[in-house]
């Protein structure tokens, strides 16, 4: 994929005339009006998207994307490279957290190795590498930016063979050791916000681990942003740059994933920090993204407050998660199952013989 | 029951040790320590009331508790009181709002009426009318000593009942027009606020509306708590007080709910308002009952956060709900299911191999 074909991608709109049916449809289940509050919401969302009153989300999938991360040779991390490996090979068998975690919840999980340093990519992982890890942000950009697109690519088609199985909704989830550190970097570079506002702990750090990472990033802004740092970056190019410099091929195979949901109609669940972030840059590469995106969770991170209120977006669980791999994606599925369950099934006032609740206020 | 036998139980703390000993289990899974956030903390507290780290939830149940509430009379609500029978006629069908919503989950629903108007029970609902509707509370107490008193009792047996059935754990909801103003009422009475602090548009109020329940439940403060009525109470016997003069049987059979799981070692599920004043009620009678609880949602209606925060209990969903039944209680479900599967059958790092986290911050 070259540049000019991304930045030149149309998103429609989702259907606000099916939005405004679907919300009829939960105005006739004989119950308070809106009072199944933001999941009215999520469901007539979904509608529009799928342009259809009536929704379907029984298929579902995970997408995660495994990538390495150069800066983790700074020492942002707690943990070495060789755990993106072993927790991915882990992902192939579906025995990491989030394979166990829904490991009575029917849904598929398809794991990518977008750019991890190992020489093999393990078993049950797909294999579509841009690179062997990216390189030190602290030494030099850290991706080209032919990588950079080929890892898009990568995302937006897992979205496509998704859609060709019959897939109806797509969680996200990411495995990375350091890419708590890029997310954060891009956030700063996105948002124009100071690396010490929203730098969180990853995986665990200490105070002086803390210090080391925000240094770090705080270095890489300086490197690659220079004088613009402070400032908040939304013209495409500009982001593109920022993507490729400071991110890691796992974000920009996320992003890819959010640009194919808006392509090929199918919304994508956002999980947390890696996530977001990579949501945030999908929107201001490819306007229109967002309509596509469900928040799930507000985790632990600091940013993910942010990300998702320039996305306008809210998340339904708040529980201070901090796992990644989609494990936050993926608890907002069962919480949609039992709301489509009332949507597509509810009584209705009619055949309650119950009079229905006028909208009284706004 | 007797007025003493109740206030004189004595509930057990649920085990330290085994809270000890499960929070251990969760960190021998791989992932960063205390990375599935409030979901490790609620499974510990299972374990710690069940008296095991095996912890069991495979078998749950919802108890709705429906009732009517003679404050009606004055114009509270936007629906009529025939509205109660109805919906509960509907519940025993399994055809309600949260039987529908459920429709595909397993789980068993039990809606009992404790003193509903109507003559006749409707099918599928369990028999246990303490009373034919509550009296107006600005005309007198709603209920006598012995009506509440009984239908804590019925709530109590209800979780007996459960327990006999080998139920896990147990959602609480209710039906009944007018529950809402009544669950104000004990919440300003146990909290010290003002009704115009507190008081929401339960299933949908004008302004008028909004500022009419505002003035009745003034009144009815004033007519039963007379001077004391901006102050908090606590002791057991004013507490009891202001439950059987301003609340409903709905809500004292709740209470019964809640002391029963502390009783009969389950851990009960609070719902919305209703559910959660009923929590707050059952802690200030009987102590020790809160850590036999677990909040599920954060609805719409302002007292809730406030009950909450004086139950010491964070809620995980957050969603702006308003629906009553149970509906947010039983989201919590299938979130407890997947962070259970990762509990029991997550991989440990020994395993996988992989040097165990370290926790390096509090």
């Amino acid at each position: 994929m070259k540049m000019e074909d991304l930045l030149s991608l149309k998103i429609e709109k989702p259907s606000e005339r099916i939005y405004a049916l679907s919300k009829e449809a939960w105005n006739r289940v004989a119950k308070p009006i809106d009072s199944l509050g933001l999941f009215e919401d999520l469901i007539c969302r979904i509608a529009a998207v799928q342009g259809s009153v009536e929704v379907r989300i029984r298929q579902k999938a995970l997408l995660i994307m495994c990538a390495d991360n150069g800066v983790v040779r700074e020492g942002v991390s707690q943990s070495g490279q060789e755990i993106t490996e072993k927790v991915a090979a882990l992902m192939g068998e579906r025995k990491s957290s989030v394979g166990r975690l829904t490991a009575h919840y029917p849904m598929e999980i398809f794991t990518y190795d977008v750019g991890m340093v190992c020489d093999r990519t393990p078993k049950g992982v797909i294999d579509k590498k841009v690179c062997k890890g990216t390189e030190d942000f602290l030494k030099g950009p850290a991706m080209t930016k032919e990588q950079c697109l080929e890892a898009i690519q990568v995302g937006m088609e897992a979205v496509e063979m998704c859609k060709g199985k019959g897939i109806d909704l797509i969680a996200t989830g990411e495995m990375g050791i350091g890419n708590t550190t890029t997310s954060t970097a891009v956030v700063c570079a996105l948002c124009g916000v100071s690396p010490s506002e929203c730098t969180g702990r990853g995986a665990g750090l200490t105070d002086a681990g803390l210090e080391k990472k925000i240094r770090v990033i705080e270095e890489g802004l300086s490197l690659h942003l220079g004088k613009k740092k402070g400032t908040k970056r939304s013209e495409a190019g500009e982001v593109f740059e920022a993507l490729r410099s400071l991110g890691g091929a796992d974000i920009a195979a996320l992003c890819g994933v959010f640009i194919g949901g808006a392509k090929y109609r199918i919304p994508i669940v956002i999980d947390g920090l890696i996530s977001a972030v990579a949501a945030l840059v999908a929107e201001r590469l490819v306007p229109g993204c967002r309509d596509y995106m469900i928040a799930s969770h507000r985790g632990k991170e600091q940013a993910m407050a942010l990300l998702l209120e320039e996305l306008l977006l809210q998340p339904v669980i708040l529980a201070d998660m901090a796992l990644g791999e989609g494990t936050g994606a993926v608890m907002l599925f069962p919480l949609l199952d039992m709301a489509h369950s009332l949507y597509a099934e509810g009584t209705s006032f009619q055949s309650a013989s119950i009079e229905q609740y006028e909208r009284l206020t706004q």
